[in-house]
């Protein structure tokens, strides 16, 4: 399945994404960064770190699902109008095989786009130089919160 | 629903639990704690910080599931033999409230001991004070690898 | 857990139940019961016949998942106002066991209840005599319609 | 994303496919039929009828489930050895709306083939004519239970 491809309600929705992105400490705290932004698809990049890892030395189930749902929900946020914010309603995520390799690639996409709720699929994968593979597949209900700042209160 | 009573295959499975859960660096990165540790039942605190925000100041939603993740895998962990480690197969998490509080609070639950899967359930609360609300509710499947050691390769 | 108590907006909320699932012609096809009716819980049970089952003879994960979903849905409709409908918009279920006794019982029952969005749990029983086994359990989130019948238009 | 081309352990998967699916009668009660069947990909056709019907008039939810279910058991099936059945271990459905149309037309593609686990993700679409609305999207976990029959005991 490929991506339908949207048209955003905000002109300016790659900086929006960007700026909201920067405000998000946990993504510093793991040293994820955005990659390519588009209408309804955003890509997440997360380098290997010690500090990412479970037990056996690969990327922790956690930061796993932590980058999905932010690759998702970003999907989601940059159709939003710019007066509105997003929540995560719930993601669901299957890990398929060991999180392992140079860097983690998050790679969500909006499947349908609501006026309140939008669904986002997300794949993750394992990158090493230029070899991939399929590490986890996400889906995701995103509600979207129109006339609520995307800042601290 | 009460969690059932579970008899562990290795009456050591809380020095197991304890001393796997301190070899995953993730979790010291976000500055989790295991709680009480009982057959078929893990908690997990996870003290407020601001590297573990999202936007809106609030715990991140990756914080929230990465913490769901790893209460849910080592209460599917407590029933395993000695010599096996656990994989996360699948989870999936709504988030009912934002994740707000002087600390998140993680209870995992095996809901079934299976020889290969296990299903677990995991509520996590926000915590202030002795007040609790109930931010996300869990549900993950668990996989036994026996033989194969729960450390690095 | 035991359910939170919920009050009803509108106290004629299991007739309201009770008629909204008469009119489910698929219920009747399947032979779906509707048990008891509380605020924010719903039993279905569904009296075991060889026309609901897969290829070893248990009941089929499709008939599983139908019940739990319809238990759950009913759950959320008992709090809703009474001239509202309702749309499940995600369910994920985990079937533990097989499907198999002289029926299912299905019990949904309220985690969340929100304006928009609902949270309901399902477990869904195996009985055979007064002997349960538990067969499934599910998270579901559904959405209300205010305004909208809750009949064809 | 398009489904990875899997070479099947078992030249007569369709066979083997087609055959498992006859002998599952809740199939029958709904009326689903199976479209096209190749390694790790399988379709199935349900044909609008009242008696699959909800409230409003459409496709039942658990209806659509129930397709989706069975759409991707059979496409992890299909890579199965002969001598293997497939149990359902749990799904997770979006339903992005609501299920109307002269079909159903569910398609389910292996998107991990393990030697115990299969993850499947299904497609549920609306068709009238040629014209397709997306309905839901589901992804699944399937065990592969070797030795065993896929027939009643």
């Amino acid at each position: 399945m490929s991506a339908p491809a949207f048209t955003p309600f905000d002109g300016d929705y790659e900086a929006r994404v960007r700026e909201s992105f920067a405000r998000q400490p946990f993504m510093t705290t793991m040293g994820a960064q955005l990659g390519a932004v588009a209408p309804g698809r955003v890509e997440l990049v997360l380098p290997f770190a010690d500090h990412l890892t479970q037990q056996h030395g690969f990327f922790h189930g956690g930061a796993i699902g932590a980058v999905a749902d932010t690759a998702g929900g970003y999907a989601a946020f940059s159709l939003f109008p710019a007066d509105a914010t997003v929540l995560t309603v719930e993601y669901k995520i299957n890990i398929m095989a060991p999180g392992r390799g140079e860097r983690l690639v998050a790679v969500g996409e909006v499947v349908r786009s609501g006026r309140t709720l939008t669904i986002a699929r997300v794949e993750v994968y394992g990158e090493t130089g230029t070899t991939r593979t399929h590490c986890a597949t996400a889906t995701q209900t995103l509600m979207c919160l129109v006339g609520r700042a995307d800042t601290r209160a």
